[in-house]
């Protein structure tokens, strides 16, 4: 059984004199039944992959923001806001990149022109250009599948001005973007189908998604909302005792740091105890560290790496700690480039890294130079300094202010609380929901915090994130937002009318 | 049991000031025994994955090359030359980028520059990037994770003029290299441990490594070498009937045209009935078609691709065609661009691929536009087009040249014989090795052909890959290396020089 398949459905205007040949027929009669493709045919974990922040909402963000280019499209509001995703440079919210970043990576394309445009470029940008370029030769080879080595010693430099503790840039791993080595290191330790990571709920759904890929065990362990989304080695410890009595092992522990969804910063004394349990547990920890660059409190809640801790004990625990130039100032998501690095890890695993990473051949060059640019900014004196200084403190005062705000008027709605986050880029409002409100979003056939994201995107076009994407104590509800919207005032306005709307048609909980 | 981790060693003499505290005693005494991470309580999948192209060879060239750097390094050649993989623009290589492709690139970069060097670039290249930033906005933002549509409707349409029939852009998929997404597939076509996919021997390690990343089963098929590597339904069927008897359930066909590492090229019959062996026993056909564009005799070897093929026969089979801007004349390795075409797949298959890849968040937008400048390059009467002209058949002449060459070459020496390659990058010379040379491989502890590969390296500089790393039939030898040198008499000289002294020494077989 099959239908012409969507290869014969021409699917947009041609706009060449080439010959196209459309069968109007259905296909021949084959000479043999062949079974189609179809899920059920497929790998089973790939089912069971969810994936929220580019989930049903985005999807439907993407459909309205179609719509809305039609001349009536009839909907109540001009704009889709994508506060689904941390994507700093994405149209509508168009955070400007740091001036120097692109500076070098302009010159990397096209080393042609520092000779063609020398004055189009500060001094120490075609210095930097030049220092790479004799390194790395072409950015269109493929580099070593690690990573450039020399930008890899530049990571263990700025590891160590960070911490003040060595750092082996032979254990350093260039990525494309965090995720792809979260997800290498699962599927990595992952060496039964009863073996399981210790996730944080709530949680980025990578883990959760990466976890179902490759076919391991999530342990969910709970934040506290009451304590500013604090980590307790006590409900770690529970969750390690109710997986060991359904047969699971915990294999690692994952904590991300500062938090997402939750923008929580653990203190150092905490960190001590993870690290510790780790031990106890014989876990590896795997330290989300992406946005160890946001934060809005930092005298209050500084940051501190899980490598200087473990370092600071003589810790022998593995730890792989996750890096990234999608977040923080450099808001670089398209570059695709990140790091981890591993300490305690034997030479011969961190060769069977590499020969795993070898398959992909390497990372992108246009990661691996925006890394650099990230671990090696101008330095006060260098011409560039002054320009780079002057945009990495306006995004940071900007988004600290917005954060700030829109908590506080979050705050003020009927029934939902956030806590001001400290870090990060994201807000994880808890919105109580009445009876009548979960009614509706049963007979809708949604999960309440989902019918709620729903309505907001349709009458507002602003998309979030249902906190059921990210995990929540049975019975409590939230979203995530982003930060990053330029116009606060419009955006929580939005916000703010959408629920007290919601309030009056479905009343308060 | 453990010993000090490698984060305790100082790697690498600081160039800071700042304070690193260096412990020289050991670690201290745990509380508890902490079991240390070891492969074997590793996934053991990762173990068994082998990439012989950035393997034992490739890393041991990088020894040498550091060694090179040293004063007296007392080796035997003053570079090491790596033909063990298609890298057209590593150093030593030097094949130049297209101009058009880094100009589009650099503005897309920084925008800025159209402005303050206007004049350093051609009008159309303006032209092309404004086009491509209305569309995109800026390429430090994620995209859609099926990569930028403006893009993907691009493709389609170069596929649509390819071929003569229509495509559809949101059955294509933009990745990060062909690699990342043949790893996708097979990890999704895996259902069980029992599923396989037939693979020609020799192949490119890739689908091997794959499968064992992945635990499903490879099941080869043998390619003709004496009928200058033709592939041939009956040793398909044969294969087939094999892996029956075994319990293995083939899922897929692995067809690599033009081949790697045999250059060979399919005509259009053999196509016929690939496609007409996929219908019959359900099979989704993988197509890598990354070196369509590396011809070197297109009028007697020209390429089809087995979208056309499948597109002419109205056939229902499943179909993934794989491309990239890594070979052809663009070489953009490091950019990490490429793309799969999904013909006959249902709209709930795809899907559950674009909920797949959107958990990565999205393809490096550098390799997208590199995909871009690939599927739009200048055209007659644009100002690029000369230029672009003139540098893509530069390259293609000379790579055509090399290939014809290298292999009368070979040829010509004792104990060697080789397919003059229609197609790709590699020369695959079959080696006759004596008795003599095979006992002392078998001393030395290596297979054969790596032996010869290894003293090859150890001698000349040379870096190939031995033929164990495709696949061979029993009994047989062989080694895979690039037509991409520059200077091909010197290359080729040091190989016939070498291969002589190996007879010399070892005897003829």
């Amino acid at each position: 059984m099959f239908s012409p398949g969507p290869a014969f459905v021409r699917p947009f205007a041609l706009r060449t004199s080439v010959s196209i040949k459309c069968p109007t027929a259905s296909f021949r009669t084959p000479t043999f039944h062949m079974r189609p493709l179809t899920i059920d045919t497929l790998n089973p974990a790939f089912d069971k992959v969810q994936y929220a922040v580019r989930g049903e909402l985005a999807i439907k963000a993407e459909v309205l923001r179609d719509k809305l280019k039609e001349p009536n499209h009839g909907l109540p509001f001009d704009k889709v806001i994508s506060s689904n995703i941390g994507n700093p440079q994405q149209k509508g919210l168009d955070q400007p990149p740091i001036t120097f970043t692109r500076q070098v990576a302009a010159l990397m394309e096209w080393p042609e022109l520092a000779k063609l445009a020398p004055h189009a470029f500060p001094k120490d940008v075609i210095e930097r250009a030049n220092e790479l370029t004799a390194e790395i030769g072409s950015i269109g080879a493929y580099s070593h599948s690690q990573g450039v080595p020399f930008i890899r010693k530049n990571v263990a430099k700025f590891i160590e001005e960070r911490d003040g503790y060595p750092s082996n840039p032979n254990h350093i791993f260039l990525t494309g973007g965090a995720s792809a080595g979260v997800s290498l290191m699962i599927n990595m330790l992952i060496s039964s189908p009863k073996a399981g990571f210790l996730i944080p709920i709530p949680q980025y759904p990578l883990y959760t998604a990466s976890l179902a890929q490759h076919q391991g065990r999530p342990i969910p362990y709970y934040l506290d909302e009451y304590s500013d989304w604090s980590t307790s080695v006590e409900s770690i410890e529970a969750a390690i005792e109710k997986a060991h009595s359904e047969g699971v092992e915990p294999k690692g522990l994952v904590i991300i740091n500062p938090g997402n969804p939750t923008g929580a910063l653990l203190d150092e004394t905490t960190q001590e105890q993870l690290v510790q349990l780790c031990e106890k547990h014989s876990l590896v920890l795997m330290a989300d560290e992406v946005y160890q660059n946001n934060l809005h409190k930092a005298k209050t809640h500084p940051f501190t790496s899980f490598k200087k801790v473990v370092s600071k004990l003589q810790s022998p625990i593995p730890l792989v700690s996750f890096h990234s130039i999608s977040k923080g100032v450099s808001g670089e998501c398209g570059r695709r480039g990140g790091y981890f690095e591993c300490t305690n890890f034997s030479e011969e695993v961190v060769a069977l890294i590499y020969k795993m990473v070898s398959v992909g051949l390497c990372p992108p060059l246009a990661g691996q130079i925006g890394v650099d640019s990230m671990v090696r900014p101008p330095k006060p004196g260098q011409e560039s300094y002054e320009l780079w200084k002057k945009e990495t403190d306006t995004i940071h005062v900007a988004l600290a202010l917005r954060t700030h705000t829109m908590a506080e008027r979050l705050n003020a709605l009927p029934g939902v609380s956030c806590v001001d986050s400290p870090g990060a880029l994201y807000l994880y409002p808890q919105i109580k929901l009445s009876k009548k409100a979960q009614e509706a979003a049963e007979a809708a056939g949604k999960v309440p915090d989902a019918f709620y994201a729903l309505a907001l995107l349709d009458q507002t076009g602003i998309c979030v994130v249902p906190g059921s994407g990210f995990g929540q104590k049975e019975g409590e509800w939230h979203y995530r937002l982003t930060c990053l919207c330029p116009g606060v005032d419009e955006y929580v306005g939005k916000l703010e009318k959408f629920h007290f709307e919601w309030v009056t048609k479905y009343g308060e909980a």
